[in-house]
Formats: C-alpha cells, sequence, structure tokens
C-alpha cells in the first residue's frame, strides 16, 4: 500500500498554515501532523532522525520522501499532485512572475514580519519576559519599509497579485502579514491597496482560511494566558 | 523579429556570475549587458525605469518580459529555454530536492556569505575605511556555522550535490562560497568534503567558470588598487 501524504506543522508558524490552507483548499488528501514548536518539538526525537534533518517546520514525507521548505514543498505538490491551475498558473509566464514574488519574499517580507513577531511574542514568551522596546521599534521600522515596498512593486489596481485569479503569491503573503497583524501591528493604516487586497484575499479563501487563522489566533491567546499566568506568579 | 533574450549582470555578484556561466554552460543564445554595481548603474536610469523595478542584479528581459531574482530566473530559463536536464532534473524527485537546497542557500549560505563579503570588503570599499574587525569577526563565525551545515546536511560520498551529474545547486553554492573565498577566507580548513566536492564541481564547470572566476578576481584586484590609492594619497 502506498504511504499517504504526511503534512508535519504547527500554525504559530506562517507558512505552516499558508500551505495547509493550500492543502485543504486544493482538496490534496493529507495526514495532518500537528508538532509543537514551543515545546521544541521539531528539534528532537523522530521528527528530527527521520521526518526533517533541517529541523524546520512545516515538512513533509510523501511516499516516504522527505521534503522541507515552503517552496519547494509548494513546488513539489504542484508538480506531483493534482492542483487547480490558479495557484501557480502557467500562462502568460505567470509561474515566473510568482517565482520572482516567492523569492523576493523570502529575503523580504519574510525576515521582516518574522523578526516583529519574535521581538515582541517569541522572544519574551520563551525568557519570560517584556519585549524590548528598542527591539521592537526596529523591528517595526524596518516592517512599515517593507510593506510600503511590498504595496508598490507587487498590487496593483487588480484583484489579486497576478490579475483576476489567487495564486500562492496571495496565500504565501497573507498568511505572513497576519503574523505581525495577529499581534497588534497596524499594517493597514495608510495602506488603502493593502487592506482592498487583505480582504479580497480573505474572502477567496474563505472557511479553509478562517479555520486555519482562528486555530493560530487561539493559540496565541491560549500561550499569551499561560505567560500572564507566570508573570502573575512572579509577582506575588 | 522577436527580441533576444538579454542579460544584465555585474561579475562582483555571486548570482549574476551563477547564471552567466549556466546561460553560456547550456549554449542558450544571449546579450551580454554588464552593469556597474559600485557604479551605482543598478539603482538609476534606464536600468531602473525599463529593466528592473527591484533594482537588483542580475535581472533578464526575455521577449520584453522583465524578470528578477537569481532563482526566479534560473526557473524561468529552465522552463522556456532548451536546458540541459542534469541542471534541474525531473528523476527521483531530483527537482523537489533542488528547490530545497535553493532555499536553504537563499536564507543562509546567501546570507552568510553575502555578510562577510560586504563586511571585509564592500562596506570598506564604498566607505573608503579600513573593514571593521568586529563586524568581520561576527561575520566570520557565521560563516563557519553555515558552512558547516552545507558540509553535514548537503554533501555526502557522492561526487556533486545530487549525485553523479552536476546541477544548479552546485554551481548556486560554488559562486556563492567565492564571494568569501575570493578576499582570503580559509573556507577548506578542517573540510576535506567541502574542498573535495569543490574542486569537482570547479572541473567539471571547466573553461565556463574559469574565464568568469579571473573576470571576478580582476574586478577585485583592480578596485582594491583604487582603494590602496585612495588611502595612500590621504597617508601623504
Amino acid at each position: 500500500m502506498s504511504q499517504p501524504l504526511k503534512f508535519y506543522f504547527d500554525f504559530l508558524n506562517q507558512s505552516s498554515r499558508a500551505l495547509y490552507i493550500f492543502l485543504e483548499a486544493s482538496k490534496i488528501p493529507f495526514e495532518a501532523i500537528p508538532i509543537s514548536m514551543l515545546k521544541g518539538e521539531h528539534l528532537t526525537g523522530e521528527f528530527r532522525d527521520k521526518v526533517n534533518r533541517f529541523r524546520k517546520l512545516p515538512a513533509i514525507t510523501d511516499h516516504g520522501y522527505q521534503l522541507s521548505e515552503n517552496t519547494a514543498i509548494f513546488r513539489h505538490l504542484a508538480r506531483e499532485k493534482l492542483v487547480p491551475e490558479h495557484w501557480y498558473p502557467r500562462r502568460h509566464l505567470g509561474r515566473s512572475r510568482i517565482d520572482e514574488y516567492l523569492a523576493w519574499h523570502q529575503s523580504n517580507m519574510g525576515v521582516a514580519c518574522t523578526e516583529y513577531f519574535q521581538q515582541k511574542w517569541l522572544v519574551p514568551y520563551l525568557q519570560k519576559t517584556r519585549p524590548s522596546d528598542n527591539a521592537v521599534n526596529v523591528a517595526g521600522k524596518q516592517l512599515e519599509h517593507t510593506l510600503n515596498d511590498f504595496e508598490q512593486l507587487f498590487l496593483n489596481s487588480r484583484k489579486f497579485m497576478m490579475g483576476d485569479n489567487i495564486s500562492y503569491a496571495d496565500l504565501s503573503a497573507i498568511c505572513e502579514i497576519d503574523q505581525p497583524k495577529s499581534i497588534g501591528f497596524s499594517a493597514f493604516k495608510n495602506r488603502n491597496k493593502l487592506a482592498r487586497w487583505y480582504d479580497s484575499v480573505r474572502e477567496e479563501l474563505g472557511p479553509h482560511y478562517k479555520s486555519v487563522y482562528e486555530e493560530f489566533e487561539a493559540k496565541l491567546k491560549l500561550n499569551n494566558q499561560g505567560q500572564q499566568g507566570v508573570a502573575q506568579a512572579q509577582a506575588l
């Protein structure tokens, strides 16, 4: 019997959410295996030894073949599974334009959103301290700059980044922007084009996006409460 | 008449060298258009307005279609031109494995090699100062760590990263490692596997690699002389 696709993920991680939504929306059968990054489950045991030598999420095994890196997994699925064309269209060189965005995303959007999320939420969570105002400020300024670039370089008068149809570029971008947005960053202030695009993408993704985003928010809230419990206990 | 492929590059830039060698070795016809990064030619004028809104090198125009980002250009050429299979093989999911490396490369190898080159050579060149010992030390330590990861995660007993045949993963990696290597960083100390792999790749690429590397070295040397001239003039 052939082994099903196994998908290892944590909804606190933006690329895990993007690929999970992509798998669901594309109706690709898969076994969902949640891994807790906050507990360090991606660093040890069976995951490290048998699933992902990079010790990173998301990851897949497909017929026993192990693969890491969000964009590599996306391209693998687009090649090996039945995937609706609009996610990675061949027509009018759309695929090249999406590759261009995904490369820009990795070095710019991904770095800026991750840094803000780490300074404001993850580092304080792991170290049980308050965020450093200075580090959050620096990360926030870089993020403002990157969101301006994103709006200017990639958004236009059309509904989605590549035109009338949603693609994996939109899905990657919305999940990344949700990292800082979910912890209070005002991404849309003075950015009407970004706000319009964000609403279009969210609406198009519908319940697939909604349920994943709600689970992400619930995880943040749950861990915030744990954090406050620790702070209160320390204050007693 | 159809417009030929135009390739905009600077041999001081590692991805420009990788794509130039790839184009030559694959016998893809193209018009080579050198752009001087040190003179800031990629930031202004026709290049910014008509070639590359990202203001980055390398870049192409193909039948008037503008494309940026090294990996996006590589995939575009692999799709649109006649390219020998070994660079990006379909068999045994080799393409997924190369995508995985290229994503890792962008966030790890590329960042570490670039940072070292910038601290040791580019920043001092542009600011006409000596390198900061501390910044070079920090960048050097990160680079040691990244080269260890590269050796451990991607090299094995086989000749090339993907087996018996050279791929774009090898070409990207050698050109990136050449940035710190060309300015005196000892990449091979205690790294026999890396040294063997490097020699295999260099030998396999033959004259295509040799001529591009020599032009890169000549550019470094020329600019070093200019730099020393300035330093001597300042010392008088």
